[in-house]
C-alpha cells in the first residue's frame, strides 16, 4: 500500500463460533495489512453474534447482535470511523438480504458465492450495485492464484491459440457419507436446499469450476447437458455432478464436480487445449502452470519465476520455491477489490476481483445445469444479458 | 513356459512396411519366446506384402501376398507345420473378413481393436466364434498392464466398496492439425470412415477407455448421452467425444477421449470411487496404482510390490522399480490368448485375455455413442445379448 | 487465542525499506491475529529506518532510528503498554548484539538463523538466555510445517525403526551468477563474510537442512565430513556444500546445499530410512508426507487428514486440499514462541519452536564444516555441551 | 535391422534356473528380432547347465554342461554356425575367465557389469580385447535409456554450459533385513567378497551411478572421499555408500547408493547443474528429462517428442506416450553391441554401448571407493591410464 493510505475498515456478518470460512476469510483481509476487521454481526444467534465478536476481540459496541444492527449501527457512526465494507460469509440464502441491505445503503460489499439462491435474486442484486456505485466482490478465490492469472493472460493472448477443449474438474470425497445426519454444521446447511439453494456440489464447487473456466478462457458456455446425482439416501442436493459444455465460438467442455470421491481433498483442475497449445493447473499445487505446444518441449512456468505477467507478478508475495497457497489466493481477491474501492471504482477486470456479474452468470450456471439435469440430460442455456 | 511346450506359429495379416502397429504386435509376441512369427500377408498391395515377408526374413514360401492366400497356403501345410493363430493388424475395415474367414477355419485369433466395423458384423463374428470354438483375442492391450488387473482385483473384490463414479479420460493430440491432408498413413485411414467405421476418436481410443472400465470395474453401461465434434474443417470423423455414463446399478461417469488435446501423448486414465474408496491409475506411469480409502491414509501400490493379486503377479517380469511398460502390457495380452490356445478353451475371464464377447460390447458402445451424438445427445443405450 | 488473552505487542529490528524477510516476519507474526506489531528500528540507517516505520504505519514514537533507542524507548514505557518481544531479522552480524542486548533487558526475542556469526557469541547467548529466563526462538521455519511435525512424530515414536540413513538437500539457483556485484542486496550481504559469518550456502540454507534432520529424527552428528566450493569467481564464500554425516549410534548420512543449482528455486527435501521404514518430505509440496514399510504399499499422509498427531494438527488452519504453505509454517514457529511467551516458560520442545539451543547447536554445526572442509574434508566434529 | 542382415547367434554363460538377470538378458536380446540365443552353459553347475538349457529349448547338442565345453563346442563348428558372441551373466567373480577366455578365441562378448573381480584383472581384459580386436560390451544398461542419451547429448553440447555439481542416487531397500541368511540366490552371492568383489552396493548399483555420471557429462573424477557402511550385523560388504566427488576441471559432486532404503525399489536419479542449466532424470519415469535454463521456465521433453538428438531417436521404438521402459534401455546396448559387431568394430562411443574402457573405469571407481572408506574417508583417485 502507498505510505499514507490507511486500511479499510471491514465489519462481517457469519463467521462466528464454529464457522468454517469465516477465519479463513478473516485471515485473508489481515494478511497483507490493509483491512482492519472492526464490527461483526457474527451469527444468526444473536447471543453468539455478540459472544463470537467479543472472542475476537471487537470492540464491544460493533459486536453487534444482527447485521440489521450493525448497518443502523455503522450508518450512525461518523464516516471517518464508519466500516468501508463488509464481508458475508453465511450459508448462502442469506447473501442476498444482505448484500441488498447493505449495497443499497452505499457500503462495499465482498460476498462468498453462489452470491444468491436464485438468478432473480442475482439479477436485482447486480442491478442495485450498477445503481449504487459500490465495489461488489464475489470471492470465486482461486481465480486469485497468481497461476491462475498467468494462465489466464496466456491464454487470453492466445498463447495457446483458439480453445477448442476444456476439461475442469473439481473432486471432493467430504460428503462421501451422510455426514448431514451426525451433527456436522457444514453438511447440514450445504445439503439444505433452503439454505444453499437449487445446487449441492454444482453450487458448492461446481461454480468455482465454472468460474475458473470463465476467467481463464473467456469464453460463454453457449448450452449445458447436465446429470447430477445424489448418492446418499434421503439426501436432498446434489452431490455429485456431470455437465456436457458447448461455448459460443465451437469449443466443447466437460466439467465434474463431485463430494463423494473419497480420498479427493480439494481436487481442483484445469486443462484447457487450444489449436496451438495446451495449459493444465492443480489447485493442490498451485504454484506451476505447464504449457504444451505443437512444435517444442512442454514448458513449466512457476511462481517467482521469470517472465510472468503483470497481475500474476502483483499477487505474488514470496520467492519462487517458499510455496504460497490457499490463503495468499485468497488474500488476492481481496486485494482486487480493496484496490477498487481505494480507486471508487467497480471494475473487476481493471482490479481483478470477481464482480457481480460474475456472480450473476454462476446463478445463471447453476439455475442452467439444475433445469438440465431435470429435464432428463436436455440441452439448457446458462445465457443471459448483462444486469 | 512348461518344460516342452512349443512355442505356437503365428501368422500376422498387415503390420508390414510404413505399418505402426504391426511391429509392436511382433515384438510383444517376441518377447517371451512362447511364439514364432512364421507367415505373413503384410500388405494389402500383394507385392508389398512379399516384400515386407522378406524384410522380417519370413521363409520365401511364406511370404503370401494376400490373406486368403495365406489361409489357402497354410491350410494346405502338415497340421504340425501350420500356424497355430493369426494376429490381424490391418486398419479396421480388414478385421471382420479376415477374422471371419479364420474363424471358420478353425484358427485361432488376435484382432486388434476396434474388432469389426459394424455391430452387425461383431455380433455375427461372437456367433460363428462361438460356434467353431476358436481362441479370439481382441488385442485391448491396456488391461495387460499388471497394476490394471490389481485394479480389478481390488474392486471386483469390493476394496472400494460399490462403484458410485467412473472418470475415464483418453487424451492425445496428434491429429490437432489436418495431418491426414500431409499423406501420414495413421491419419489417413484412421479419418476415413469406410476404413475406420462410424467412430473416430470415439472408435480409436475411446473403445479403449470404455474397456478399461469393464474391464476393471465389471459395470455395464445402462445408457449414454454422447458428444462428438470435429475440430478440423473436412474431417469426416469425430476427433473429441465427451460423453455421459450411466451404469446398471446407479452408478455415474464420464468419458473423455480427443486427439487434438496438444501435448497430450497417450494419456488414458482411470478413476473409479465407490461407497469406501478409490482409485486412480495412468497408463503413462502404469507401474504404480493409488487407492484411498475413507478412514486412513492413501496407499500407494507397486508393480513387483507386496500382496498383489495372482494376475498382476503373473504378468510382472521384472522386479519393482525396474519399469515395465507399454510392450510387456501388450505381450500379456498376448500371453493370456496363447494360454487360452494352449488349453483350447476360448475363456477371456480364466486366462485374462479380452475375448470376443468383449469386442462385441466395444462395438455396441460406439455405435450407441454415434447415435447418441447424432441426435443432439440423447440417451442411447449400448445394450445388447451376448452374441 | 483462548478469550480474553490479548494479541502479543511485537518490536522489530530490521526488515525495513528493500528487505526481503522482513515482511514474511510480519505477515506470519499477523496471520493469527495474535501478534500486534507495534515498534521497530527497521534499517541500520536512521533515517531509513524511522521512515520505514512510517510506512507500515507504526506509531510515530515508535518508528525508532536505532535498536538502541528502541529497546531505551521501549523500557521507558509502562509495563502494559511496552513490547513483549521482539524479532530480529537483520543481517547476520547484528543478531548477537541486538539478542544479547534485549535478553538481558529481560525482554523475548525471535531472532532469525543463524543465530550468531560464532560459536562463541552463540555460547555466550544461550548462557545468558538461561540466566534470564526469557523465551528465545529461533526461526528455522521448515520445521513449523505440519507434515515434519508430523514426521518427526513418527520417526520419534519408532514409526520407521531405528534410524539408518538420512539425506538431506538443500538446492537453490540464484547464486549462480555472480549477483553480488551486481546491487542485489540480498547477495551482498549473504556473500560477505563479515555480515553473513563464516558460512556462505551452508550458513544461509544448509543450516536449515541440518536442523530438519535434527528436529524430525533427534539425531546428533557425531562427525563430519564436507567440502565446500565457490563456484563464482572471487566469490569469498562458499556457494556449494556436500557433507557426509555420522550420527551417534551409528546412522549415516549425505547434506548437500547448493545456491549453483540452476532451476531449483527453494528445493529443501528430507529423506529418512530407518530399521522398519522411511519417509519423504519436500518443501516444495509440504502439505503431504510419504511413508515406506518392510511390508506393505506405500502410504501417503496428507495436511489435514485422519490421524495426524496433534502437534500437526494444532500447525493446521486449512481443510486437506486447501494447501497451506511458507507463511502458514512461518506462523507455526511464531505462534509456538508466542504460547511460551504466554506461559512464560521457554521450552522449545514443550511449545514447538526451535530454541537458543538449536540456535547454538546450528553454529556448531557451521563451525564444524567450515573446519573440515578447510582441512581437506578431514572428520569434525559439531558436538559441545548444552550451554 | 537392413533387409538380407542375418540375425546374430548368441551364446550364454550364467543366466539358468532360478537366476535373475539371465531372462532379462535374453528378453532385450530377443526384443528386436537380431539376435538368436543359441547356445549356453547356463550354470555352474554342469546338470542344471544342461537342464536350463533345455528349459529353454536350445538345441541338445548346444546345452553344454561348463562354459569351457561351450568354447570349445563352438569352436568346433563351422563359421557360419558358430555363436557370433557370449553373453557373462554370471556372478562377478565368473567374468574375468570366461571373458579372458572367449575374447582370446575372438569371440565377441557381451558381459554384465561390474566387469571383473578386480582392477588388475579389468587392466589384463582391457589390453586383451585391445589386441583381439572383438568388440567387447560391459551392460551398463541405464545407459540405454533414449532420455540419458539426449541428456548426454545436451549436456555434451553445452546445453547448460560447464558442469559445476552433480547429485547421483541409487537407492534400493532390498537388503534392508538379512536377506542373505534366508536362502535367497540374489542376496547370497552379492554380499559374498569371494563371488562379488570388494564392493557391495558401491559395486552392484553404485557402479551403475558413476556410468551415468561418465556418461552423461563426460567428466572425469579426480578424487574421492567414500564412506562404507554395512547395517546388516554380519554383513561382509558395504550396503550403504556416500561419496563426496571432485571432478577434473572443477566440478563437483555426490554419489550415494544404499540398498537398506526400505520403499526405494530402483531408484537411480541424476541431477546435473552447470553455468547456465541443469537437468533431471529419473530411472523410474525413464520417459521424460526436465531441463532448467537461467533465463526461462523450466522445460520437460519427452522420449518420442520432436527435436531429440539421432541417438535417441535410434533408442526408441514406440511413440511418446507410449512407455518404453526397462527392457528396451537393456535392448538398446545390445543394438549397439550388435551394430559394432555388424562392423567389425569395437568402438562403444560410435555405436552407443559401453566398452570394455568403461568397464575398467567402473573397475577402478569401485577400488578408489573401497580405498577411500578403509582410510577413515581419505582423498583417493580412481584415475589409470586406458588400458
Amino acid at each position: 500500500m502507498s505510505n499514507g493510505d490507511r486500511p479499510l475498515r471491514m465489519g462481517m456478518v457469519g463467521g462466528g463460533r464454529d464457522a468454517f470460512i469465516g477465519e479463513i476469510h478473516r485471515a485473508a483481509a489481515r494478511l497483507d495489512g490493509q483491512i482492519d476487521f472492526v464490527a461483526g454481526a457474527l451469527s444468526s444467534s444473536p447471543e453468539k453474534s455478540v459472544e463470537s465478536g467479543r472472542d475476537l476481540r471487537l470492540a464491544e459496541d460493533r459486536c453487534y447482535p444482527t447485521w440489521e444492527a450493525m448497518l443502523e449501527g455503522e450508518l450512525a457512526r461518523p464516516e471517518g470511523d464508519r466500516i468501508d465494507f463488509i464481508s458475508i460469509v453465511t450459508p448462502n440464502h442469506v447473501h442476498y438480504p444482505v448484500a441488498r441491505a447493505f449495497v443499497d445503503a452505499g457500503i462495499h460489499v465482498v460476498c462468498d458465492k453462489p452470491m444468491t439462491l436464485t438468478v432473480d435474486e442475482a439479477e436485482d442484486l447486480a442491478s442495485l450495485v450498477k445503481q449504487r456505485g459500490v465495489v461488489f466482490c464475489v470471492t470465486y478465490n482461486y481465480s486469485g492464484y497468481p497461476m491462475v492469472r498467468q494462465a489466464r493472460h496466456l491464454v487470453r493472448g492466445g498463447a495457446i491459440g483458439d480453445v477448442r477443449k476444456v476439461i475442469v474438474e473439481y473432486n471432493q470425497g467430504w460428503l462421501a457419507t451422510e455426514l448431514e445426519s451426525t451433527g456436522q454444521k457444514q453438511a447440514d446447511w450445504r445439503t439444505d436446499p433452503a439454505r444453499a439453494g437449487a445446487g449441492g456440489a454444482i453450487g458448492d464447487i461446481g461454480s468455482h469450476a465454472e468460474q475458473l473456466i470463465s476467467n481463464v478462457t473467456g469464453l460463454h458456455i453457449d448450452t449445458l447437458c447436465a446429470d447430477l446425482s445424489s448418492f446418499i439416501e434421503g439426501r436432498r442436493l446434489d452431490d455429485d455432478a456431470n455437465v456436457l459444455l458447448r461455448f459460443d465460438g465451437g469449443a466443447r467442455g466437460i466439467l465434474t464436480a463431485s463430494q463423494v470421491c473419497i480420498g479427493s481433498l480439494n481436487d481442483l483442475r484445469l486443462r484447457v487445449w487450444g489449436t496451438t497449445g495446451g495449459l493444465t493447473w492443480h489447485q493442490e499445487e498451485p504454484n506451476s502452470l505447464r504449457l504444451t505446444s505443437l512444435d517444442g518441449p512442454d514448458t513449466v512456468h512457476h511462481r517467482g519465476g521469470l517472465g510472468l505477467c503483470e497481475e500474476a507478478v502483483n499477487g505474488t508475495r514470496l520467492p519462487g520455491g517458499h510455496p504460497e497457497a490457499f490463503i495468499e489466493a485468497f488474500a488476492n481477491v481481496y486485494l482486487g477489490a480493496v484496490r477498487a474501492m481505494r480507486e471508487g471504482r467497480d471494475d473487476g477486470a481493471a482490479f481483478c476481483y470477481p464482480d457481480v456479474q460474475e456472480g450473476l452468470r454462476g446463478m445463471r450456471f447453476i439455475d442452467a445445469v439444475v433445469r438440465s439435469s431435470k429435464e432428463d440430460c436436455a440441452w439448457a442455456s446458462p445465457a443471459g444479458q448483462e444486469a
